[in-house]
């Protein structure tokens, strides 16, 4: 019998169905752990879409998003979550950062919880610095990605819109393409699919390849027809520029040739689903046609993103806030 | 019978009084269409005078103001009316965009969409942007300004000052005096005031008049004395520095002397209204003396600003909240 | 008798505790008019910390932050003061600011106060520029720090941390070491300590001593260990890199062996108090054992922080929500 993704949360030995204080990867977490997370987001997709009262049950307290890193999308939704549930928001952007006056990390991380902070949530250039700053505060914290570490509700977020679309996780099989060696993404979606028992596959350039590859029970493709063979689901990564200039891959239009998403390649895989973390290099790694296309679940990550963000906000949050079951 | 810019609500057939699904500019609205948001925005200045309990009709309503161009005024005048009603109110700023990292126009729609948003609110420095997001989204778009395009929320605004001031709008001969060419403010206005019957007479150096001015059904000035003979309300446009680099001007001395409004200028119009968008260039397009005497209202354009964005949040998601009428 | 620095609010003559509309400084308080809202703030500790049911007394009210002056601590600390009060919270940074676009700063004062802001909190490089504003607008200014003039909060801040951790203030022996003549920390704290009768050594380097430190009553000290003797709370500034740059300091290495505070100082003070406004220079003003050992109290600054700007917030807004004693 293949692991359940889908056991309910009053099955959990013990009813602390989430004992975990941060979430600071998905390194760590137990499938059924996984599962309630995902059990819980399901919920919130179905509130944001009916557009019903307000549940502000983070009414009160105070969210901080520390972000050292600039991104439009991971904080925007985490900004839009923590306010769907009442949270007062507050942005931190690198930017306006003590940071730049040579503050280190720990006395940042020292600021927001003398600030009596209810949840951290934290974007680092540097792998492992939201561990750093977890270990030192007194409330939960939230990793919106670090480094080349991990980026969890990214894969919670995937997680989600494959078992929604494809109705199970367990033994579908999974290609991810493109920059795994500096890919958090990449690194958190293999542990959450393979936790769940999908089948992933990896692939991408000899030079852009993790060494710990096999030693992660993987097997490593660098031909991408080859990877894409029986593929139940085509995530594929974004090419960062800085790849480009560093000389990991000749050129887009070559790197399109081996390793893009064509109308061509998907041909073979009717039934695929397509996705892609955004923002997206359209006619680099993905052409325009498979991204609108009707096998793409870009736009529905993006909405997974909001509920899988509430649902991290309110469980992290529910000792602090007694809920019930967290003795 | 000029047309009345003041037909009650009631009196519209049909009872939708805005059919509109959203404010991307002011072309394409009935009189009566802008006469109703004016009437609106009125109620909004009392409340907001009066300092009375709340009136929190947006409550667990999501906007997102997408700000492709800086804009301190327009911003700050949106996040405001928005929190005061009650929205979570959550900025984009382009500075931390993925526009930055080469996304596309549409799929930063198609993210802020499938954040499930309730209302955007999008400034952006390319005309005709705004009516490309809203043709992409599933909620109502508000137009902050677009490229030398439209910037209807200040046209409503400016043109509630003048109503408010002046008893009504027909019949008054409005003078819109600078940089008509590239102005979205000018445009605006024109429609704006023309649709409410007024006279409209814009002021420009030759180098920066429209082409199409005539076709308008305007006549173009040159002369600034000339123009403002029988004002009822005198309009100054901003002078963008770019176009002194530009060579549009010759000097910013020289168009004091041409196109500013001065003391002397203004003190043959006794009763006329000084107006200006802001921020204003003290000295250049208009005298400290004459910006803060007592022709001005542009400290009132600013409260009206307010008022209208208020009036604008809440009837164009009306019919996301099934309020009456808008079956 | 020493003045006490703990009268209850209820015997101050008149029962307005709090007679001024803004707060721009500590000069010009009565000692009685720190402690009362020392003890407001004191107040808000409590609630903070024990995360009870948000007390929101400003729904509806919106709080300006209009930052100047880039500031990641003062910024987080009055935006989450805000919120937990329930205010509708806008930031308006530098950055996007019209200011760059040449408004005056009274221009910017005036549109703020048109939008209808019910507290206005300031940052801004030059002093003396939150009094203009205050002058000009109709509701409660709070300086959050301007130029080289003052930063009420901060000393407020400070003075509730050695009260809580010393008993009282007045008696206290309390070195202010660093860059004095620059610092609107030191400025402020002098000016409240001062008046709440704690005995204010002053200690710096001579070229970093204001010619007018004798005038307010002081004794400059430029040796760092003369004027620690006997010291019951030492308060080092943050060196700032510009004024290394500028000369006015050999090297930081020199600097800390002069001006630092050092393991080896503070063994010789078992019972002082360590504090410091952040952000640090570990290494250079203060050691880091110093600043992470017990007799630190700069985190309790940061958390005393909020709860000052909670209680300056409240009080300030008093009069306009109806609070009663405020005729």
């Amino acid at each position: 019998m293949q692991p359940s993704d889908h056991r309910p949360a009053a099955q959990i030995p013990g009813g602390a169905v989430f004992p975990h204080r941060h979430l600071t990867g998905i390194d760590g977490l137990q499938p059924h752990e996984i599962a309630f997370l995902l059990d819980e987001a399901e919920t919130w997709v179905d509130a944001n879409r009916s557009h019903a009262a307000p549940d502000k049950r983070l009414d009160g307290l105070t969210q901080i998003n520390a972000f050292f890193e600039n991104s439009t999308r991971t904080l925007l939704s985490f900004e839009i979550a923590g306010k769907r549930l009442g949270a007062d928001v507050v942005n931190m952007h690198a930017a306006q950062s003590s940071v730049k006056k040579g503050e280190t990390l720990i006395d940042t991380a020292q600021t927001l919880n003398a600030m009596r902070a209810d949840v951290i949530v934290i974007r680092h250039m540097a792998s492992g610095a939201v561990r750093l700053i977890a270990d030192r505060v007194d409330c939960p914290v939230l990793n919106a990605g670090d480094g080349r570490h991990e980026h969890p509700t990214q894969a919670l977020l995937d997680a989600l819109t494959i078992r929604r679309r494809k109705g199970s996780i367990a033994g579908q099989r999974v290609v991810i393409c493109g920059d795994v060696l500096h890919s958090r993404v990449a690194r958190s979606n293999i542990l959450a699919l393979t936790a769940l028992a999908a089948e992933v596959r990896v692939c991408a350039p000899s030079t852009l390849m993790p060494a710990a590859i096999e030693r992660m029970g993987l097997t490593p493709f660098t031909d991408f027809d080859a990877a894409l063979v029986g593929a139940d689901v085509v995530m594929m990564l974004r090419v960062q520029n800085e790849r480009m200039a560093g000389g990991y891959i000749p050129s887009s239009r070559e790197y399109r040739l081996r390793y893009g998403l064509t109308p061509e390649r998907l041909a073979k895989l009717p039934d695929a689903l397509v996705m892609h973390p955004g923002p997206m290099n359209r006619g680099v790694e993905i052409d325009s046609s498979v991204a609108d296309g009707p096998q793409s679940a870009i736009t529905e990550q993006v909405e997974m993103g909001v509920a899988v963000r509430m649902a991290c906000l309110d469980v992290l949050t529910r000792r602090a806030r007694g809920v019930e079951g967290w003795a």
